[in-house]
């Protein structure tokens, strides 16, 4: 296992609200089983991305791919996610990380969402 | 038009953050021109959910599909959002009010989601 998909969210009080990350983790594990798919979190759950980025390094991998499970790219995603990225950089200079796009920026996410609101309606 | 669908958002400081839930709106009213798609936000961005009922009752909707466009049913969706619409039913009786689960519940949005992260992974 060299490369790591950390599936980055924002976390909620709720616990149930992991739910459909960790389903989101699962179907990138069942479509790419060669990858590590960790999920971290901003706040309120664990791991934060720092603690996910360190677990995946430890077990040997040579990139992080991050994607933020955002619905759109605000002030989180812009402005704090950059900078941990910066402080894990900084801690593993032979890892390789890249910062993907909010997920719902996608279009095949959006037009996904489109068809979830028709689907009952 | 009888048929009023509200996308409810969170919201954010950033107003680039409200991009792709324009785009989802856009989406749905390709998809269905013969309702009404509204978007409405918990905070920092306009219309509230309040407003954009209201809108829509005063436009001639008579049944209001309200859409929490999150990832997940977290305090919001479960607690804020419950409330709000008990105030909009107690205002307006004689409107139908569906309540959907939150958009990154349907497995549609979740698949999508896998296939994104995978995309140019």
């Amino acid at each position: 296992m060299s490369r790591a998909i950390i599936l980055f969210a924002h976390g909620a009080r709720d616990p149930e609200w992991a739910r459909p990350l960790e389903r989101l983790a699962l179907a990138v594990r069942t479509a790419s089983p060669q990858d590590w798919v960790l999920t971290a979190f901003l706040e309120f759950m664990a791991p934060d991305l720092a603690a996910a980025a360190d677990a995946a390094v430890a077990a040997g991998a040579r990139e992080l791919i991050v994607v933020p499970v955002f619905l759109a790219q605000g002030g989180h995603v812009r402005r704090d996610l950059p900078r941990m990225l910066e402080e894990i950089a900084a801690r593993y200079p032979a890892v390789q990380i890249e910062l993907r796009a909010a997920l719902g920026e996608s279009q095949v996410v959006i037009d996904a969402m489109a068809q979830a609101v028709l689907s009952t309606a």
